[in-house]
């Protein structure tokens, strides 16, 4: 088996050396991750400017070859499957923070695993919360195996990725859970440059309800969260309550047609 | 009743002006949005370094007040909300070219969306296929006041924010849709840079099936579609599926606990 390792803390992040380390149980890594840290990039792929590809034996990887890019996390799994192989299996991480809930729509370890998902392969997203203790990404890097193992055996649906927080310290366990509403509630901080001109900057405080069978509520109580998460995004609960909107909208319209 | 315009082509971009100018008949309109072109940057916050926040007169809104930001559409609606206050409707775009189906994942324009979603704020993502003919938003911007007085009238459902796109010239009508599988199937180019040293570029084709009832299908066939989209990315339909899963990786587990 192939497994590519990707994150986006960047390459020299230690926790996709451990991530990286620990999957070479399963099978023929190769790690492809930004230069450096890209939290809150999103989603994007780079197309208006080259990127650079390159062989970083200073990122701890032993014997595993391990490139890294100039780009987001999108931009490594493009470029990792187009220049080292499809792999059967992508992981990203182990992130340093939590993704849950709404976190999601920024994260940028869960949009590599998004980008594997569109391209067919078997994609799974890890992240830790290390708002407790010191850094420690031993735990979280050996569930990170047994979970791998088990999507490698079992796949996962089509157009379905599978998004794992870590609790701090020794999980109790693990649940199945949905998002829950996490996020992180913006301030916006206003000062002065040294000319007297006004900068902003934007602070998050994460926020959330620990609502039962959610991902924060795993968590929380010290217990892996696996979320099955969609490619699509359609909110089929309501399409069928928008269909008056045509002819809503057709009627207003037709005399201008 | 008060809109917020805002988009991810920056400022400048002759889709925002034709949407500001045309919310102007629906209440009082604010703009705020990138300085430059930030397509494919995704749905990130920047919080790693400030962010300037300018008045911009030269953009072409006449009365209407503009500013841009040098950061991403979702920052502009963090920044617009904070500074300029809450609005009761925040529209994104007129974006040039289409955002449809996995283009969401990637898209700027609907980023903005889900932040003002996300935030409560009913949103809608504005979409023109630009691919047939010259650049004219004229027919676009004519129904996205129609569409976003519907949506100032019914309101959204909690977590559900619009995305429309329109077709070429002058659409035939409307269509409710669910997203489809378009997306850009990614090549990769690799050259040389004057140095002998490789670079590459990523270049995007789309593709998706033109299936009934979706996004593309109606875009294709002259009609604007209406999808609704869920910030909830949970994989309802397979959670049960995953439920046994707990067992097995707990089973393996516990000897090691």
């Amino acid at each position: 088996m192939r497994i590519l390792v990707t994150n986006d803390d960047g390459i020299f992040s230690p926790g996709i050396k451990a991530l990286g380390l620990a999957m070479a149980a399963l099978g023929e890594v190769y790690v492809v991750a930004p230069d450096v840290e890209q939290s809150a990039v999103g989603h994007g792929i780079t197309v208006r400017r080259p990127l650079r590809f390159k062989h970083t034996q200073s990122a701890g990887f032993g014997e595993i070859p391990a490139y890294r890019v100039d780009g987001t996390p999108a931009d490594c799994v493009v470029l990792g499957v187009h220049l080292l192989g499809r792999p059967d299996l992508l992981v990203s991480g182990i992130n340093i923070g939590v993704n849950l809930g709404l976190d999601l729509t920024h994260s940028g370890t869960v949009a590599a695993a998004l980008e594997g998902t569109s391209l067919g392969i078997p994609s799974i997203a890890f992240s830790l919360d290390t708002s407790g203790e010191e850094l420690d990404f031993t735990e979280a890097a050996r569930w990170a195996v047994r979970i791998a193992r088990l999507v490698a055996e079992e796949g996962l649906p089509k157009g379905v990725l599978l998004n794992v927080n870590f609790p701090p310290g020794k999980p109790k366990g693990v649940m199945v859970t949905r998002l829950s509403t996490h996020r992180y509630e913006d301030t916006v901080v206003e000062r002065l440059d040294p000319e007297g001109r006004p900068y902003y900057w934007i602070a998050g405080t994460p926020v959330g309800e620990e609502e039962e069978g959610t991902d924060l509520f795993a968590v929380r109580r010290g217990y892996i969260s696996l979320t099955p998460v969609s490619l699509d995004f359609t909110a089929y609960g309501v399409l069928e309550g928008l269909a008056a909107w045509r002819g809503r909208l057709e009627a207003d319209l037709h005399p201008l047609l």
